[in-house]
């Protein structure tokens, strides 16, 4: 019997990448997605598309964060557009309160419901961007937490980019065939990347040092990587 | 400057006594409730009329849990009717896989969000039920991961009936005026309360040991109450 396993997809390029190398060990996989009230709610379909082209199960959990964590994602000012340089110094507004915390927490529950033991999620250390839910750390005690606290106990959270570089991640995903032109990186939300949140400015990095276009459109590109393309 | 808290408040006695509690300590209470798909949904009306009882702030968040956490309060099966001496054998079917981890997880993210460093919850060991996510020492690692995942850190989870039975949970709640009344405990989720599931018999059997009599309507007592009611 194949063993089955929890992806939280986002409909990011970490997630989908993630969703791939689960796929690719072998796993049974069942991803999972959450509407939150997050201003960029085009990821979702990012996730499903990306859910379908994996062939993998898919649902997306309903839940009304607007109200209870306060971010700039889920509406409360305005997204960060700051400089490449300076988005690792500080945690940034697009920071939602103990949203991995919540997120896995559901896919626990979900992973004891289904029998399945293994719960991957597209979290990474380097390039965080700020977000303490991305601690490496933080994986570790909130797994000793959930063994103690569920009936299955024995769950694995696993975080396979944990130390990989965005430009890392790139051509890892690139790698195992990761379907990158279906994700979605922006805060935003419009139809278009921005290119200039945090988010945009990171990815178009990554992609940049691993000497790859991203495949995905962009209202208009960071002065960084108009200058690489020119140079290309 | 009053410090505030969120309590965890499904509509039961047991986070009543709780809310009460921690209003009476001179907290700004933040209560949170959840619908998630739970059979027994009458226990959010309830949860809103004893945090109106009590002038503290309410608010509900929905989660369809239906699809992700398999129990027989989301549907899942029948609800145990078990043999009162029997009930803490074994973990009851109406185990919602990680339910206080999601909802602490949720009720963390308010907390970082409002600036409350307290959170408080109705969990006890003694009648637990079985129930896994109840254990003491889930709540002490569970503090420990939160403490490391977020940005304010520094998350206190109050378990106040931790070590209380329910006889001594009814004894304190009376003494502190907890609205007893408004509370409801049965997982049939009827009008009436069933007084047979597993969390009517541990309910009055708290109410017998302690002397009082439940405020609440039954539909019908189980044997051992209907025997001590004529003896008194």
């Amino acid at each position: 019997m194949t063993d089955k396993c929890v992806c939280l997809l986002s409909g990011g390029m970490d997630s989908a990448t993630v969703a791939t190398l689960a796929s690719k060990e072998g796993y049974e996989c069942y991803a999972l997605s959450f509407d939150y009230g997050q201003r960029h709610k085009k990821e979702l379909k990012s996730a499903s598309e990306i859910a379908q082209r994996l062939n993998i199960q898919h649902k997306i959990v309903m839940i009304n964060l607007e109200d209870i964590a306060y971010s700039a994602l889920t509406g409360h000012g305005e997204v960060d557009k700051r400089n490449i340089d300076s988005i690792r110094s500080e945690i940034p507004n697009t920071y939602v309160p103990s949203r991995n915390i919540m997120f896995l927490s559901i896919a626990a529950s979900y992973a004891e419901s289904i029998g399945a033991r293994e719960i991957f999620i597209g979290a990474n250390a380097i390039d965080y961007s700020g977000y303490p839910d991305c601690r490496p750390e933080f994986y570790n005690k909130f797994e000793i937490a959930l063994n103690t606290g569920t009936k299955a106990g024995n769950f694995r959270i696993r975080v396979p980019l944990q130390y990989l570089s965005k430009r890392d991640i790139v051509k890892l995903a690139t790698k195992i065939g990761a379907p990158l032109e279906l994700t979605t990186s922006c805060y935003e939300g419009s139809d278009l990347a921005c290119g200039h949140c945090d988010s945009c400015q990171l990815r178009l990095r990554g992609f940049m040092e691993a000497g790859i276009k991203d495949p995905i459109r962009y209202n208009s590109y960071p002065d960084f990587y108009k200058k690489w393309l020119e140079n290309i």
